[in-house]
């Protein structure tokens, strides 16, 4: 039993407490926030959880072996790297860290302390991207041409982040997951409606391009009437598609190649009838994802390993994150992307 | 009755063949193409129609007062120009030309000869887009915050024109009637997979700035498993979204506004149920868009009066595809749009 | 090539005429319909068809070896018993008679003649009930648990036949063709609204039982605001979901058995997500059914052979139907299907 | 505050639990079950509350005002009854009793007694059926002329209970609510398949008839490979559509009556675009249906108040449950539905 400690009991924060609870693997044993009113009313289902309203008492308590941090973007970066200095394995929420230089502190600090660093991008355990994960690597879908997808709805506005790193987030991590390399250049567009004189874009589309055919784009929204979480990834012999809001049937492969013909007859059959091969919905086991994130994490801690969402991971991501953002003040300005080409990661 | 040929019978040629033999304004006297067996079956059932595989005949029969050109687009500006020489009136199928220099020069020889000239825009007839021009220029919707398209599906590839110019002159044309106003820059991104040595580009995304916090997105793909129709329009008080392949309901107006909150309760409130308002469906009239389109062409040439889909609207947009075009080339860089930026037209 | 004459000119003729004309196996020679202004509309395109206003001058031309029936129900009897005794091959608009007397007469005069006898139960020729039989007869469902349908939609009424004669036919011969054997009994319900004087059902309810596990359900109904295309076909291994209103996934394959758990975490685990095997959405050819069926007519008549859509299958459900109604009249009454349970016909 | 006691920790239970718990009108003080084990881990969380693994000490005592009464369904009559003639208020689970003589002893108890009865038919407490309700009493939709719904999925199946008593209390409840009065026969069918030694049906369809035009069909399904939820109510003036699995627009409102026509012309128009008028969708408020419950409940007794939900509204749906199950056993033999038919209950 890994002994851990969450840190901020806001929005994410009681989603981690009851997952840490409820896994077999860990133990919580306390949770730390400044505002006691708020973590007294989270913590009021566990009556065997400390409530600590000093970050340093976790620190100093040496029976605590792993913290998890769900605080504001901006701390993520200065309380994890003490956490690592104190020895403690860290794991952090989505994204890794506010810029590109303080997730380069946090993966330095947990090389140099030599403890887990991993950051919480959820939908990576989620059974739909692991089974897409597998048909990908299985080379069923061929060549990769094109990764196309949208996260809209309606939103809150926060005061801190913009829709970006709100949002891309997920859709980056899982492209990482898949797809396995950095790309090489972005470009990104935005506007601000709501929230005009902060300059917080509500509304914004991310082009990546791989430089290898392989383009990937995102459309991340807050104003959108609408909920839409669909996710297209077309390839040389067959295709997915993975909505996210279908309640039974998320993940679609399509059995479908590209067919050229300057035929006037055969063009007109296509659009009558588009779709020339089955479709196969794979039947997606039912795990909650958060669980299957907080058993990997008390995993790779027992067996000191690299966790498949590591710090690196978490930090490919700020690394894209970053890019657009400056994109997006250059009006779409192209923003090379810098950084190692990571091999593809073992899964 | 307005007497008219019809220019070209292989892929668009046969609908308005259809539609020109049964509107009540218009007489089909003869249809003109080189392939003289594709031209008699497609003549088969209008006995009363003339064959006619020469253009110069088209032009020098004085009985002949309008002719609609549908054959390939390079070949538009040429016989549009000779045809407004000859006094013709003139319809184009869209888009109107291959490049802004042959549309101007199509736009120049209507206004020198003093002849109608019309692009055939089919959707700006149609009953959805009808609908959402009354409730856009209503006011309803407040200002325009952002508008999304994405219209993909596995089309056939031609060797001629890339998705850009075959898919989006359906959304830019929309825009453009909706908006009554240029963009004034675009970024375009687009890859060529399944035509790589002609560079013919499968997938694009167009991103539009209008200047005043207005954002328009628009994804053309033909490699894309599954067949989407699917536009959005954000508005600081109402949205619409507009689906076309939906049956019944293709037209949805959102009451919702935007509202901003730091409060975690709201949120996530908001997360779990985050409609606050009705939407509204309104009845939509089904006519056959392509019937509207050849009546108000012969209403134009009776009563002289400019067509809503005019040689200008065509030329708007030429202007944004060529811009798009240029911007792919560049790997996305931001093309600046000339031109004048027109009032917005009378409905 | 079979020289037919199509009886009718009303709303199904021309349907028939088109394909008639289209089909390379038959040769349309001639249209009779009393109404001659409405025959010269509708025979506009066919300039080489005969317009004839007397179905004696049909019956007496020894050129004309076919005849399509698509005249009012009462009429299908008398007509096509004429047409087989002046030596006519007969196909006839479903449903077959309006009485079990009359479509009995049918039935008897075509094996007195020695003519073919067919009914155009058009749903039989589509791709989805092909590749539904195919599946059924390949033995994957394993037993047939029960059929549901649910054919609803805004309808126009008509005077002489209520909602069951009008919808029911289409699923009642979907059902023979392929479950092949007749139920034992039927109860129906129905009321009328719309036309509460002249008695005709317009919402209606048929409960057919085979008495060996298998219930066939179908909702019909004039009234709906929606319209509704779903079948269902239970089955002990797999079953189907036909949803005539998809636009690609017409027909699916789940793989999905029944489980019996008196245990509650099971239970809690199967509603949050509840299926347990892949689903397959298998191609289906995008034929044009009517197509399918005039060249089925016409390979029938060259071959002499019977047609998958017999008279006898006509009559079984014309058996059904008028079972149907006598339930309805007695309020749900269960009534026995007589007739003899015909073998499973071949494909 | 009222003071309550749960008995049975079973399916249903740990809801209600969580609800009284959470409620600010009700205080949890004890909860029974005679399963030790499985009553610690559902109190886990609530360490406050009692557990009790004998119902006499609920009735003895005298602090504990109300019983909620959550097992199996052939023990709610006995149960109950001897709660009420204890002096407590009582709250039972759907179906109110296993039989019309068992829900008469617990609505005669209560009367006696003069202490709240309430039945637990959780939808008349959501949104949606409370706006429908709403959309009904204002008479928008002009007479009802059919109720249809499907409620079906995979489902586990119980030994004691067939789908009929499982599933179709959800929907009698909610046609007892908007419809106000009782149907005046029934005729069911159902087959068993899984269970076939205990003859438990797993597949079931139940017509009433209210004698004034309106039918109400109800199709519920244990062996369905796809889940639905789908309620119409066919109205002279409009219609409403209610899917509950609709993410947003749950409840839809259908501008639409029926016109009758014998011209071919109209017909087919009417097929082409079936719509002729606009749909709204209301926006509904977000609600824990459960939560609502629970403090009608207290309200109920606070105020002395005969709830919406009464025991008399839970014996009319038992009514109909005993009178479809002798109708299936009766092979949809049509069963007279006795007992008063009660006036509109306020709302």
């Amino acid at each position: 039993m890994v002994r851990v400690a969450v840190v901020g009991a806001g929005y994410w924060g009681p989603n981690l407490i009851r997952n840490f609870s409820a896994c077999p693997d860990t133990e919580l044993v306390a949770v730390c926030d400044r505002d006691e009113e708020r973590l007294a009313k989270v913590l009021r289902p566990y009556p065997g959880v400390e409530a600590v309203d000093d970050f340093d008492r976790i620190l100093r308590r040496v029976d605590i072996e792993a913290v998890a941090i769900a605080t504001p973007v901006h701390t993520h970066a200065p309380l994890g790297v003490t956490a690592l200095e104190y020895g403690k394995h860290v794991l952090v929420e989505k994204p890794l860290a506010g810029s590109v230089a303080e997730a380069e502190q946090l993966v330095a600090a947990a090389k140099h302390s030599g403890r887990i660093l991993m950051v919480d991008h959820t939908f990576i355990f989620s059974g739909p991207v692991q089974k897409i994960k597998q048909i990908i690597d299985s080379g069923e879908l061929g060549d990769l041409y094109f990764i196309d997808s949208v996260r809209i709805n309606l939103g809150m506005f926060q005061h801190d982040v913009n829709v970006v790193w709100d949002l891309a987030p997920h859709d980056l991590s899982i492209l990482d997951y898949l797809v396995g390399r950095l790309p090489s250049s972005i470009s990104a567009f935005g506007t601000s409606h709501a929230n005009e004189l902060a300059d917080i874009e509500d509304v914004a589309y991310l082009n990546l391009d791989f430089s290898d055919g392989l383009l990937a784009s995102f459309h991340v929204n807050w104003l959108s009437p609408v909920k839409v979480r669909h996710f297209i990834i077309g390839g040389s012999n067959k295709s997915i598609v993975y909505d996210d809001l279908e309640p039974t049937e998320r993940v679609k492969v399509y059995d479908r190649g590209i067919t050229i013909s300057d035929d006037v007859e055969t063009k007109r059959g296509v659009m009558v009838g588009y779709r020339t091969g089955d479709v196969w919905s794979p039947h997606i086991q039912g795990v909650e994802p958060l669980a299957q994130m907080v058993r990997h994490f008390a995993e790779c801690i027992r067996e000191n390993k690299q966790p498949v969402t590591s710090g690196e991971a978490g930090l490919r991501v700020v690394r894209i994150l970053e890019a657009a953002q400056r994109s997006i003040k250059a009006q779409g300005g192209r923003i090379t992307i810098s950084g190692e080409n990571l091999l593809r990661h073992a899964a």
